[in-house]
């Protein structure tokens, strides 16, 4: 039997630098990171498939009543959610898999997998997370005090984390970032019964069962 | 205030190579390794405050008396015990901490210090640590077949554990080791406290607390 794999939930206020750490760590070829599918345009220089898989609003509701997402969402009249099957597939064939995906959406995930890992990025400290905002062109001041708000609700949901990473270098992030991927591969708790099977089969009496 | 350091308890059967892992794991800085107390006399090559440290039987008893020790315990008419005091010293002064200990040991740990990490160190096969046992001159082959029969035993306790390593390459064991540490200083649970008050400083109100 394949030993499956285990699902990372990154989330982190707009602007820390979560999509890149999750970029370098597929880069490595470490996990396989889940697309959102949404019914927003795409953006310039977004590409289907990668950034998001782009649908009508039609084709979501359809996925939606045939409960194929694992967890959606409608912001500002726009859907997102995250499809259940390549979710599912990798997982089982043993790849570990990368939801990159907000509070809210998090959360929600964390009741149907509580096996799941769930990892929170932060900013080194306020000032910088403005400064990272205010670096995006696209951001009024108005908005970026908007997302600086949003910024700090989301912050104080960490207690529903297992993790935190300070983005302050990039390539520390992912290293940390790395080392809780590796951490939850050698989990008792993942393998604990293929493993007892494996000792019973050469005559090992398991004392505690967890 | 200073972050607190985490315990580390090491487990694994007799001839693993546990106590190897744990020795390059303090060669590369990473940790302290807390060094238990006997009553038995030094064996040829074992030196006093490196391996153990050697006391009289009454000095023994005192520190029981006292509340000296994490754990006690006696084996073959000889005392051995894990000293409370530098461990909680190096906890407080933010320093990890890793304890090589027997499974019985370890989950008395437990019980006190729930929030220690705790990593079982596995043989890749039964056949493997028959060989590293065996190739240890000191024993016969009824004590071969004594330990290996406790080996069994203490495989069977598994479950009881946080993460385990199959010790088959040296240095991909330490490095598993190192991830474990390494993740350990991000979980959530860690600074939660700490993390929480930072943010209500700069007027974040944290919405789940765990």
């Amino acid at each position: 039997m394949t030993k499956k794999g285990t699902l990372f939930v990154v989330s982190g206020p707009s602007a820390v630098g979560k999509g890149t750490i999750c970029d370098e760590l597929a880069g490595r070829g470490q996990v396989f990171l889940s697309v959102s599918m949404t019914t927003r345009p795409p953006r310039h220089g977004e590409s289907d498939g990668k950034d998001y898989i782009f649908v009508s609003k039609e084709a979501f509701e359809r996925t939606v009543s045939e409960g194929g997402f694992l967890e959606y969402a409608e912001v500002y009249g726009n859907y997102y959610g995250t499809p259940k099957t390549p979710v599912a597939e990798r997982l089982d064939a043993g790849e570990d898999v990368v939801l990159e995906i907000d509070v809210q959406g998090a959360m929600k995930i964390k009741e149907h997998c509580p096996d799941g890992v769930f990892v929170f990025i932060l900013p080194p400290s306020m000032e910088e997370l403005r400064k990272r905002i205010t670096g995006r062109a696209a951001d009024t001041e108005k908005s970026i005090d908007l997302r600086l708000g949003k910024a700090l609700r989301e912050i104080g949901c960490i207690g529903g984390y297992d993790y935190y990473i300070v983005n302050e270098r990039l390539e520390t992030a992912v290293n940390r970032m790395e080392a809780i991927i590796e951490a939850a591969r050698a989990r008792v708790a993942e393998d604990a019964e293929a493993l007892i099977r494996t000792y019973e089969e050469e005559g090992i009496t398991c004392c505690i069962h967890q």
